[in-house]
């Protein structure tokens, strides 16, 4: 396996766009074609890619289910962007802004079925297997996304309720990604799960790193404002450790800008960041993170192979932890 | 098989009270098994059983299917309420009603998870094949509703567009029900082409059936208000055929009718009976029925079975197509 990930990241792009969908009805599939067509990383199949590659698998073989989970991750985003009520996605208009909800509902559903349809395609030998991992993390993602919506209204959260539905949100399906990449290698079992547990892990691990860029990364290079989750009170992995760690005067001074509903968001930002910085709230989160990082790798060098047919994605996984946006 | 449809009802309606879904999230959860609690004549799972009687498969081999079928009508339904806003669905609020939009987008997300995972439930040697005429129906189902919800901007619709909406938006999956049965029982390839196309001509006249009924319809029995389609100028196939069909005088009249926003909906249902009366507009609709249900019937005859084993089938499709409400 020497095949770069930016080849492989073009080679999943290329499937992508030979997806071949029905022209009619228009206003079904016409955003669906849109909604693949705004790009992104394509981490998520690379994944499958790189992982069935790691247990000598066929390429081909793995392909299918490398569209499918990028396919239902954009259906999640497409229903999501309706829940969160989002103008935009990728810097674009999002389904229900361009057309309109009840046809991002609809075009949603139909990418979802699409996504399980792409699953199908996988050999016999290994397609049961993979679609049930494939379904119980679909729905494990309902969850997290139901967990989130939950959240807003709740003011009790415990860091580790909010580690859980990171890790249904979005992790589990990192996690699902080389799970199926390594069921269709026909990986054993327990090798499986170790590839399955470095995904999860690296994915709460990947998640944390968003809360702590959301409030330190580079305005340039994460390419939306710094401060956006203090802006929004978004209960992050930050706010809740400061929400559990500040006492007295700081504790009462956090609740004020918590509760100010004023215009000056900079000032905001600035007397949130100092709260963090008095209660170290930026190391209590990199400690975690770090922690997380380290237990993903712990599941890569259980595996019985050599270290290096594993370089692609160790390589990977610190761009992923080692971005600055 | 000498069961009764009827003691079907009552084995599927117990078995589906034994699913078991997760208790958390609750405002995940709670919303399906309310979905699913509000009963309904559960006539896509018999059909399922029924099938696979009919070719002599075992009854516990078909019952995750049986199930999945309920469970996906039930997500089509919780999402197209939403996409209609309405109120009431059997007499009780809609899920969107009773919680929000958001919670019914993502519970009917859920639902079309587990109406999967059921599928996968089926034993391995039928279970691809039933999960891809699942899969496959499920697409034709959205993209029936997408062109019904386009059909309610357009003026031009042809006749034979509409069959086709109806066909996708609920027939195929009548015939899928029954497919997927036969399936499950292993039945040949041909024999479960002629139970599907039973199903799907079964499912076009029932619906037409249904636009007969919401104008001639015995309104005790009907259990809605008779000529609501009239009202809201819906594009029924009795509509379609007044219009396809209406000349100089009549056709003025009609156009004066449906443009009509006063308050008198009682004589704008009369006028328009009266238009349909003068078109035979009735007789049309019954003559098409009529037709497709020789038809669904021409394939039950064509399967090398003894017409003993099929009575209880044609005794279910008698029952729904001779029905005053």
């Amino acid at each position: 396996m020497t095949e770069s990930v930016e080849q492989l990241q073009k080679e999943v792009e290329f499937q992508l766009s030979q997806l071949d969908f029905p022209q009619q009805p228009e206003s079904l599939y016409d955003p669906l074609r849109y909604m693949l067509s705004l790009g992104g990383k394509r981490i998520r199949p690379v994944l499958v890619l790189l992982a069935n590659d790691l247990f000598s698998g066929k390429r081909e073989n793995a392909m299918p289910a490398a569209l499918a989970v990028e396919v239902f991750h954009n259906f999640t985003l497409l229903h999501d962007d309706i829940m969160d009520r989002a103008p935009l996605r990728r810097g674009k208009p999002t389904v229900h802004q361009k057309w309109n909800s009840n046809i991002a509902i609809l075009s949603g559903d139909a990418m979802f079925v699409k996504s399980c349809q792409l699953i199908t395609q996988t050999p016999i030998s290994a397609m049961p297997a993979v679609m049930n991992l494939f379904l119980k993390t679909a729905l494990e993602v309902c969850e997290g996304q139901q967990y989130d919506m939950d959240f807003e209204s709740r003011n009790d959260i415990e860091i580790e309720e909010y580690l859980e539905m990171i890790k249904l949100k979005t992790a589990v399906l990192v996690g699902a990604c080389l799970g199926i990449g390594a069921q269709i290698a026909g990986a054993k079992e327990e090798e499986v799960k170790h590839i399955y547990d470095f995904g999860v892990n690296l994915g709460i691990a990947f998640q944390l790193q968003d809360d702590i860029l959301d409030v330190y990364g580079n305005e340039q290079k994460f390419g939306k404002q710094v401060g956006g989750d203090i802006i929004a009170n978004k209960k992050t992995f930050l706010l809740l450790s400061a929400l559990k760690n500040a006492k007295d005067q700081t504790a009462i001074e956090l609740q004020q800008w918590l509760a100010y509903d004023g215009a000056d968001n900079a000032s905001k930002v600035n007397a949130i960041k100092n709260i963090y910085e008095t209660l170290h709230v930026k190391e209590c989160a990199e400690k975690k993170m770090d922690e997380l990082y380290a237990e993903a790798l712990s599941h890569l060098d259980a595996l019985p192979i050599n270290q290096e047919r594993t370089a692609a994605l160790r390589k990977l996984s610190s761009m992923l932890m080692l971005r600055e946006s």
